[in-house]
C-alpha cells in the first residue's frame, strides 16, 4: 500500500476494519505500512474499540440471533446473521488445523465453517445437511484468517438451498452449494 | 437374530468380529441375543482376543503404511489400507459430535472422516482435496459406530478421484466423491 495521507488512510482504516473487525492493531500496522502506535492513535481519534472490545460486540449481536445452533457451536467468530438470508463468519486458522506435513489447513476444519454457517443461517430449532457440491478453490494457510459468507438462494419448504463462499483477503479459497432441511415447522 | 446352534453361531461370530473387529462383546451379546459369558467362551474357543487387543493388531498393521498423514491424524480408527487401493476406518460417534437441540451428529464430522480418509488411501507425502460431492443419506445418532471406506476409482497424473461410503451397519449414511491432489511426486 503506498503512503497515504492522514486523512486518507484513517477513511480507509475505517472501512477495512468495518470489512474485518478481527484484524489487531499489528495486522493493520503491516497493511498501512505504519507504526503500530498510528494505528492507535488513528483509532482513538475515530473512536474506534480495540480488537478484543471489536469482536466481542459483533460477535454478542450476532449470536443473540441465531436459532438452530447455540453460542460456540459455530465453527470461528460469528459476525453476521440475518435469518434465512446471510451470516457471515471469521475463522483464525491454527497449527493444530494442518497436518504434520504441510502447512495447509485440512478440509475438514473449512467445511466446518461451511457447514456449521449454514446450519446458522436457518430460521429453524433442527437443521439437518442433505447434500453439498464443495470445492476448494486455494489451499489455506495456518495463521490465515478467512471469512464465510452464507447466503440462503431458495427456500422450497423444509428444503433450503445455501451457498457459502469462503475468502481470504479476496481470494476466493471455498466454495460450497448445500441443500439442507429444517425437522419441525419453525422460523418464518 | 433368531436363535442359532452354537456352531452356526460362532461361525458367524467369526465372520462378524472379522467385519467390525471394533464391537463389543456387550454388543456382540445383544447382536446374537446371548450372555456376554456366551461370547467370551465362543472367542476363547475360536481363539479371538477381545476387543481392545483387536483394535489394537488391525489398527497398527493399519497405521503402518500411512504415508500422507501421521498416527492420530485419521479421523476415526483406521483398520484396513491399501495404498492408492482403498482403506476403511471406524468412527464411534459421541454427545460432543452433536449439537445440544439434536441427537443428531454434525455433518462436518462424518465430512472429517470421509475427507481424511480420502487423504489417507493416497500413496504420497503431500495430498490436498480439490473439490467433493456429498450426500448425507441418513442422520447418524450419538454413540452409533460407523464405518468408512474409501476405494480410489481411478488416477489421472496427480489427481485421484476416491469414492467415499460411509455406513452404520448395512445402512449408507453418506455417499461423497472426491476429487484429490497430490502435491509433488511420491508414490507409485
Amino acid at each position: 500500500m503506498s503512503r497515504l495521507s492522514k486523512k486518507e488512510r484513517q477513511k480507509l482504516l475505517k472501512q477495512v476494519i468495518k470489512d474485518n473487525p478481527f484484524l489487531t492493531d499489528k495486522e493493520l500496522a503491516d497493511k498501512f505500512e505504519v507504526s503500530i502506535q498510528t494505528i492507535r492513535l488513528d483509532r482513538l481519534e475515530l473512536g474506534i474499540p480495540e480488537v478484543r472490545e471489536r469482536t466481542k460486540t459483533v460477535a454478542q449481536n450476532a449470536y443473540a440471533r441465531l436459532r438452530s445452533v447455540n453460542e460456540g457451536e459455530v465453527i470461528g467468530e460469528l459476525t453476521k446473521l440475518k435469518l434465512d438470508n446471510y451470516a457471515e463468519s471469521y475463522l483464525t486458522t491454527t497449527r493444530e488445523m494442518a497436518l504434520q506435513k504441510t502447512p495447509i489447513i485440512r478440509g475438514h476444519h473449512i467445511f466446518a465453517q461451511a457447514n456449521s454457517l449454514a446450519v446458522a443461517v436457518i430460521d429453524a430449532e433442527k437443521v439437518v445437511t442433505g447434500s453439498a457440491e464443495i470445492k476448494f478453490t486455494r489451499p489455506v494457510m495456518v495463521g490465515d484468517v478467512i471469512k464465510a459468507r452464507a447466503e440462503v438462494k431458495e427456500i422450497k419448504g423444509k428444503k433450503y438451498f445455501v451457498e457459502i463462499k469462503i475468502y481470504k483477503d479476496s481470494d476466493l479459497v471455498f466454495y460450497g452449494d448445500f441443500t439442507m432441511f429444517k425437522l419441525e415447522n419453525g422460523g418464518v
